[in-house]
């Protein structure tokens, strides 16, 4: 046998390369087997331009769309602000090309709802959403033993998502579409279930809060079997990054995200402890790159989308349920109704469902 | 010097002997020092004189306001059936006699309000409810912690109150009046401010739950500053208590209850681990010991009531909190409103103040 | 009935008012239940004086022999210098009288054995052993668990004892009579058999060990049936004491003394963590609470010592280990072994033998 | 550009296709980038023809020497059994090929000797050694902790190394050579010096152990500046897999493999717990990826080996231990000094030099 047999790797167009995108760069041009990155996009034409050059056969194109449906491109990875991924998902779809779009699928829900439809409309998934939680050892470890029975029935959630420090220019919206976001698709994942309303309680806000910004908030949602889920949100900490979750079984509760195996220590003064991770990379870098793995891998394997990934109906639900949550930042306390569409029959629906 | 020049130790009366005021002779008896019991009273007559009959010095009589009255009797333990408990505070209080009051003060509120009142009348403090958490070590460090400005401004509190199984007959209300009034008076201890609301979700019943019990439950409170206070209630667990309490603040967030310091085993099969407590008494044995000590060595100093006591106050205030959640079981979530009556001058509210 | 009717408390002659005797005269006079401190005695006769001013009911003398056998006296607390121990032990057990002898019970074994054997002759137990860890909780419940089979059989056990900061004489010697001699009894008490060998490891000293000290050390204990005891002492670690033991059984291991239950917390700067006890005192201050009741409670039944309690042979075994021990400073980490005598018939024999 | 210009991938050879081997072989052709097998061999000719017929581009050879040398291989992993390593890994540099080989690089140390020597004379690194600990990223953050003094010196290394269970012909030089010479390389790689003497105490064996074994047994090492090392082995715990590491040094002790963080669940019988590693595969599976990408990435820019690698010279230094480490166990406890052959001056000694 002869190595000009080895399928080819994929080739990936990558789509926005800030912070997030130029990560994902890294990662396939790196560490993600049978990929490579054969594309950049950025509206920072020059930054792109720098970037393709440091990366063996790779190049920059100015314009978005002509990366996606490039003829050397297999498969795209969406890193470009929020605002634009509805509209270039559809153009991926429309030439049944694959595409990884880092979240939100779209900020809103009548735009996630078109990629559900026409992606159904397509016949086979397509359509991949970056919450990379669902890739994570112990958010794996934790729906598997709750698939298992060991809990027995779930009955409540609790989450803590905490920051070290946010930009001044920070938000309520914020804390909700870019903090609780994440909590929305967990909990989604983690019972395979729908949230069906969400209220939100704001204490007093921290004096390390940027003005205006109610820092801590307490997010509550409900789902479609009647469970309660309590989300602390907490961005200013001063101390580092936190993800932690609790499943409250009928026969147990687990939590994971303690994060106090990593090191214990007897220090000078009397302490012992450990160190918080400092930002959301160094705690999720494993997952990022077990999602792009997995997706490089199912892409190659002809199958569109990795069966653990969040597909566009869940970006779809996402962005509905952040919706009713940020109305729900107004109505002091009540809750809001999360109304969702009838999902669509088909490709994107099939996943979600066996695990129930 | 002689003997008989050593002040002679505290005799007390304890009514109502059942588990928990069996407990309290049997503490008094062997733990307490500088106290004996001298009196028993309960509603089963047979009872109280087979106890007396094991206590030296010790005598039942058949009236609980004669055990609370006697000349032999220095000062009043209450361990009766909640209802009674107001009016037999009332009667120590009418001859200016010491009394510590098993919780609840009242469930009514307003006749606790009248203990405050009649007790205010009498110009020193005398009464003492039994909230036995603010004498639990780790309580104790966490306010003093809290004190100490370790945690920055505190913006919420978790609370996690767990037990493996309840009675056939446990309601909802025993839920808040029995369970939750635990976490009522640990907050206002722990911040040092009043209750203003409360509200109640109720998820989907454990199938664990007797018929018609909302086991869990998740009772919300807000503080007068403006602090949320998050109480998960969970009283099936099958496994065993579990009393949790986080403290979020804008320099640190601390956690108490953890219990994992007292045994991690590997085990066959793979598993490592330790124990949860079967229930309450073994939990709190410490704090009911150092509550008692605490009591009968003020009491005995003259000061009536030891500054790290529930006041009558704090006994009002839990059961007017108590009541608002009671009513917040039937609003949907909507949050009820706390109303405390004015809180009249005089003794015993100086220590709460104090601490703020 | 009438209060004369009452058993009086029972009357104890501390011996020795330093910072320990000066901590269980404070214990027996404000915690210890039916007890009282009815003479003092110290080598500085004034502190005596002082502080027997400040307790009810009690006067100083100054001959230690004369607090021992005092009338107004019914039990004897021994907490002078170790060298004058085993003295004033005989002179306890000459009237008959109960003794608690803080450790050592002597330096020179040769010295506890003629206590073993006086004690023997008068024909029930009258000494106990101040070795507080045994009434310890943790180790309390680990000696259960043992006894139950929880972990298999006991294979080896691991020690950690570790101090802040050490006075600048301390010596190596002091390493082994001060520090191990806790192992020492530890390990005899949870396996419930003795110690045959010891061997010391010394490594390179901390730059925190005054000149001539080597710490940290590792001492290597084997027992009777082969099991085998690391002992890791440091004693200048900056920090705070930290006592922890493993058990390493055929069917689980399990450890004590990690403490990890008391506080963690999320601090600035990123880091999360506890605070480590400053001394030995409020680390085993329950353990000191707990073995002063018990004492006192088994003299005023007339059993003469709690049978949990260290007894005189613990106190000769220790001495023996520890003379062994402190020879094995000089061996280069050859082993050397512990010869005990026979050990005579009667009182002080029965509860370690049942045990086993 | 084109991706005819993308540097091609890294053929590799796998020598040897048993469980290690067989895994190698998976994590190559599926996880590392930019590489792949394009040669297997295994005495069992059957096994390498079947393995290579699933892997694309991937063909067996039935000589090792031949997988070794031919032109379609870049680089060469060994995963053949221990005792034909060095005679492979100096095949590989005869004719200059990278050699990541799993250790023992040789049992003899006289082998690995002539492999340090060769590896000089050819005058760069190529030959690395598969101490996957050193890719592990709590040892890797303890190593990086411990050089950036947070623990201050370091003074004793206490070690546990434990297994559920262990074949019935495992015997007491296998507990050495298999078991132990992971942590013999781990503590050179911490501390960055070199073992000076070993000895072994053998507690009276658990009645798990095969008939013959010592198991547990501990095993003691001592540095070339003093340091004491223990190292507890026991392999029949009926439990799982652990791997425990503390370093305790002048200004604090620092623990990893606790895992404590990845579940903790409160059950029904009262017991809270999390699991334990069934082996050393889901344990280190991080580890072993991070160890193949590195070196594959380190050969491609031409470096022959990655700096964080075991070298040649610490295969033959860990030979050397073991084989002192398994005299010791017959001495009765006493040690028995580790004698390491000058190191030649060259390219496998830059790295470790650095380090200290
Ligand atoms: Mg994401
Ligand atoms: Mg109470
Ligand atoms: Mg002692
Ligand atoms: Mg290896």
């Amino acid at each position: 046998m002869d190595a000009t047999t080895l399928p080819p790797d994929l080739r990936v167009a990558v789509v926005g390369v800030g912070v997030m995108g130029a990560d994902h760069v890294e990662r396939l041009a790196t560490r993600t087997k049978f990929a490579r990155v054969s594309v950049v996009n950025d509206f920072d034409t020059a930054k792109a331009s720098r970037l393709a050059g440091t990366v063996p056969g790779c190049r920059a194109v100015e314009d978005p769309f002509e990366a996606i449906t490039a003829d050397d491109v297999d498969a795209v990875l969406l890193a470009s602000p929020g605002r634009f991924h509805a509209e270039q998902v559809l153009a991926a779809l429309e030439i049944g090309r694959p595409v990884l779009c880092e979240k939100p699928l779209a900020l809103d829900p009548a735009d996630a709802l078109q990629v559900v439809r026409r992606e159904a409309e397509h016949g086979s998934p397509l359509v991949s959403v970056g919450f990379m939680r669902r890739f994570d050892r112990e958010h794996e470890e934790l729906r598997a033993s709750l698939a298992a029975g060991e809990l027995g029935t779930p009955l409540m959630v609790h989450c803590k998502h905490r920051n070290a420090s946010v930009p001044g220019h920070f938000d309520d919206r914020m804390m909700v579409y870019d903090s609780a976001v994440h909590e929305v698709d967990s909990v989604r994942y983690l019972l395979g279930e729908e949230i069906v309303s969400a209220s939100v309680l704001k204490p007093t806000p921290s004096e390390n809060a940027p003005a205006g910004l109610h820092d801590p908030m307490l997010v509550l949602f409900r789902t479609a079997s009647g469970r309660v889920v309590t989300d602390e949100l907490h961005l200013t900490t001063s101390a580092g990054y936190e993800v932690r979750t609790e499943v409250v079984g009928s026969r147990g509760s687990a939590t994971i995200g303690l994060e106090v195996g990593r090191l214990t220590t007897q220090l000078p003064g009397g302490r012992w402890g450990g160190s918080v991770h400092a930002d959301f990379r160094p705690r999720f870098r494993d997952a990022y790159d077990v999602q792009l793995q997995r997706w490089v891998d199912a892409v190659r394997r002809g199958e569109g989308v990795d069966p653990t990934s969040a597909t566009a109906w869940d970006g779809y639900a996402a962005a509905v349920v952040c919706e009713a949550t940020a109305r729900a930042l107004d109505t002091d306390g009540a809750p809001v109704p999360v109304e969702l569409a009838t999902r669509p029959p088909g490709p994107s629906s099939d996943h979600h469902e066996e695990q129930r």
